[in-house]
């Protein structure tokens, strides 16, 4: 009998009451959808305000209370206060001493203030226990029980109990808690919902530059050289066949970009003869952004495909070829069939439509539900594998696309090669340095480096080349 | 040494017999498979059968005993047992008490009962504690180990300790557990896996009569019409042509309608001047089921992207023009180019292949787990910001296709204008609306009412602008 | 008061130092990555060390002991060393009794030692209580803090309450810690990080078979063939032509396959009269790849997709319809437009377009976060009914496109009949199967069969048809 009780005891212990009361100061938005919720989910809920009977639109089943009465009612108080008026709190230091206080401010702008709303707020009340969270969660999203955006909660404080508490309410609310440390942790938890896209940053502006850049460089190609020796318009040419020039350049030269980094990261180990050296910051970052890279070039492939799939549609090329047709007709002259150029055109076809099967196929297994589901090594066949497959079809593609005009010096328009023969030069470096790497001889070495061995170190002589994990 | 021992107590007392015993009334397919994941997770198992000598296919490791046996080894009880057999039950009223009884049944149709399966489970033993769980999981993803299916389990029940250790349980097994609160949510949790995509119900009945209205209206403007006034036979229009014109617009049309609630939500905001009052409750629905059309009008959006890539591949196309180039070889005229038409042809076709990449860039970020990832500000920037450029780009697609057909008389079959003309009312009434309310003006008042500001309050004036959030 | 405390006590009692402090035994990138992880996460950190002195690297706040002095320090002590360097450990027996060992290593190659590394671990420090986990997570995930690969993180062990403290810390790093059982268990999980698309595999090879199968059909029949009577080099067909033969008939065929077991296995069920019987082996197996050889369907209807689309844009095809036009202009002849082709055409081409767009749905609904977010019976209704509908579209999409050719004795070559129709057996055999099984009296067999009833029981009889769940 007493050994049933100690069983069942201490993991419902908390529960021994019906119900948890929670007190949550502050009925904006937030404040009142955050007592919805934890009313469904079964705490009872009380309200701290400035004016208790005016507080309409409560969730019912709860009531509003001053500030003092309401946080007697419970040992934790959500504060659902803008950082701003936090003041009032120092004339409540008894009552809220040794109570969580759980801070879900966000601030308008990042690094608003010189320490955190959590941090702050510790100061001003040095006796309660202060934890960040919530403040990644919405009110809408928590209204509509439509939680679209993260159900990942942030949650930091110096009380481990404080935190632990705070994270079970967390839990039971349906949301995922994440420990992030101490309340030092506040900062970046407050600044995380004002990022747009950190990651993408760099990505994005350097796909513009090199965007606006062979934009550039076509329409002189293009349109200007004609109009200036031919005095042809064919400004028309920068709606469509620009774009499409312009698109696989750059989804060729950002797809690159993503492997790049990995081949310098080699080398450089290679030629230091260790792994145990950190990485220069540029590559570092660059390594961390190869995910982005690589669906901002799936994003200009995908354009490249649909601009490609409508050439036929094109009043321009339905004229052209209409012309060409009716010329032949009426010159009653046959047009003899080129096998070489079926088997040209084809295969440069077949290339690109395989290497952007692979490269959907990439970008599928990046979707976070697909990568969460495959371990460590299918990870690394498929991005690494698969990856160079790609790199090496797409590269192919533009190598055939280009042809014999390659060494033809009529390409060159006031000595400007075409843009794609420019597009060309990092893959072709990337795949040529990737072909040496994988040689045996340099594998190997590379292999043992990235083991724990190193060419310089008497330590590793030392331990007769044990390695820890 | 005493210190350690407390340390570690109370986390891992429920495990200080080596393994936990949990019950399973009943010996079906589901039964049967949780038996089996439990064992493969730690738990030893008993069944309890009417028939105990004739349980064969039972998990090897389990015994069948009977069910006032079975219910003595556990204080768990696990109800795999249709509700029409729960009475009898009744006869062991003694032995139940005080145990936790897990309800897992399900019903055949929504409100097949009066009350809850569990509810009646509770009336009928009143002394055990009744939890409902694991109706949403079925045997064969137990079995099989293929948890495509959710892997939430939504928990309910009014002794929170029970609860507790039920959820403890399902964690163990590897799934989600969701606190839904008292036992009164049983009724919603019997429902849930009977429902058939409810939130798209109301999208999907839209677009089937606006899909059936619009093809109608095609036919007797494309078919009838021509059959009547020159009796040319058409029907084979039915198949490509009209479809192709019927998701487009259907397409724009939906998209216009997931920013329409938005706008009118705003006009109500600022005609109320406060946001305190609840919006109509057609309105809270229709934006609930934003993403799901907005889901359904991309469907449309690929339908119309295939159907439009496909027309070279037509023989009726072909044929075309074939007959129009021979045509005009055989008259040995030249066909004039228009430099005017080839700008007017790509703009159109590049303003759709923008506005679809942006349509399919919302897709993926509404797949649940890419939307888990971005923060709420993200989110907002992408629903929002992207999805109106996604629509001013749909709707200029269509204006430019329209060209300067618009003006012109010929249009009008039988006083019907082109349908792609009706399709367009929606969306630039929404870009209108939206247009003016961003004007600064009006969009300065609408966020000081959106952060809590109201017009015509005593309240708002007297709290000096001070607002929770 | 007391209430107070005792309410607090139990679910913070871990926490009451104000930092718990694990021990890690080697300083290699995974024991370092970890180390960081887990300060970062609020845990105090001491490594393990056999030359403590020349620990660069550790991450600040840490130091580097002797392996005796690191694990008095903590009661946790994870090891990540190499297997082959475990036996230094058993000098360390005293110091290590009743400690948790957190094994986290992983082999090189499946089934690499007799026994599993954990259990070898066991044998080496009997008094040690050994826990596996955290093999499935790379060093490189816990730096870069992008953990693109999988979150899961398997835990057993035979000590419950050792387990358990090692799960809670899995959970505060933000991994997702799944229970595996007893330690038996280990030798899955080390193999499991060493798995490369198990389930992928029949699916891929079985395609690769067939793939080379029909291509080589084709070959013979399109490319030896005309040039054995008619000299004509067509070899530049098997760059599009054929491959887009190939990769239709391998979508539709490997879509009948997902469907096929289901259909043998009802025939199974009815014919045994009971559904108490296990499958055979392969059709078990078979049941559980469906969905791989759905995906890998839905690739090759992709690539057919795309190899139709680029059609037009070809230079033979541009040949062949320019050359087509110039003669019929030439000849002065007109070429008569037929509704019955333009119906054909357009049918074929519409259900194909169709077929493929609910086969796109279908791929979707099959992404793990979305068929994570509907309930069971939405998922049947997608993937059984949508899948049927996909079946039917596809065929019907073939079998028009045959139309009228295929009673013509003309397109039999070497008496080899078209590629397509032999691709039609499977798919017309699974529908014409299915048609039957739906037919209501052997529907309504089949279904009390799956609900329990047995053709040939005395037991079903003597329980008066009452069944568990």
């Amino acid at each position: 009998m007493e050994k049933m009780s100690t069983d069942e005891l201490p993991l419902t212990m908390s529960f021994s009451e019906e119900q948890e009361t929670v007190c949550i100061f502050g009925t904006g938005d937030f404040g009142r959808s955050l007592g919805l919720k934890m009313l469904q989910c079964g705490y009872s809920v009380v309200f701290g305000s400035r004016n208790p009977q005016m507080s309409n639109l409560l969730p019912s089943g709860t009531k509003a209370l001053s500030y003092s009465e309401a946080a007697q009612k419970s040992d934790i108080i959500i504060l659902a206060i803008h950082r701003e008026h936090y003041d009032f709190l120092t004339e409540l230091t008894e009552v809220l001493s040794e109570k969580i206080l759980v801070d879900v401010s966000n601030n308008l702008k990042i690094n608003q203030y010189p320490e955190s709303n959590a941090e702050y707020l510790a100061q001003l009340v040095p006796k309660a226990r202060v934890v960040k969270a919530f403040n990644t969660i919405s009110a809408w999203a928590l209204q509509s029980g439509a939680l679209d955006a993260s159900r990942q909660v942030f949650v930091c404080g110096n009380d481990s109990k404080a935190k632990q508490r705070v994270m079970d309410i967390v839990r039971t609310l349906g949301l995922t808690p994440l420990d992030q440390g101490s309340l030092m942790a506040a900062n970046e938890i407050e600044n995380y919902p004002l990022q747009l896209f950190p990651m993408w940053r760099f990505p994005f502006y350097l796909s513009v530059v090199l965007c606006i850049f062979f934009f550039f460089y076509c329409v002189i190609r293009e349109i200007v050289y004609p109009y200036v020796y031919e005095k042809k318009d064919t400004t028309f040419r920068m709606v469509i066949s620009i774009p499409n020039r312009v698109f696989p350049i750059l989804a060729l030269i950002l797809l690159a970009l993503v492997y790049l980094p990995g081949v310098i990261a080699a080398i450089l180990q290679l030629y230091r003869g260790t792994k145990y050296r950190r990485f220069p910051n540029w590559l570092d970052h660059w390594m961390l952004c190869r995910k982005q890279l690589g669906l901002i070039a799936l994003g200009f492939a995908f354009l490249h495909v649909l601009y490609t799939l409508v050439i036929p549609i094109r009043y321009y090329v339905r004229w052209r070829l209409g012309n060409l047709t009716a010329t032949q007709a009426i010159a009653k002259k046959g047009n003899p069939f080129s096998t070489s150029h079926a088997w040209m055109s084809d295969s440069y076809v077949a290339l690109g439509i395989l290497g952007f099967f692979l490269f959907v196929l990439l970008g599928i297994t990046s979707l976070p539900s697909v990568s969460n589901m495959v371990n460590w090594r299918e990870f690394r066949f498929v991005q690494s594998k698969l990856g160079y497959l790609t790199l090496i079809l797409c590269t192919a593609h533009t190598l055939v696309y280009g042809g014999k005009r390659f060494l033809s010096p009529y390409i060159l328009r006031w000595y400007l090669p075409s843009a794609y023969v420019i597009a060309l030069i990092i893959p072709c470096t990337v795949l040529v340095i990737k072909f040496i790497l994988i040689l045996p001889c340099i594998d190997n070495t590379l292999t043992r480096i990235r083991q724990g061995w190193e060419r310089n170190s008497k330590f590793s002589k030392s331990l007769n080349g044990k390695t820890d994990i």
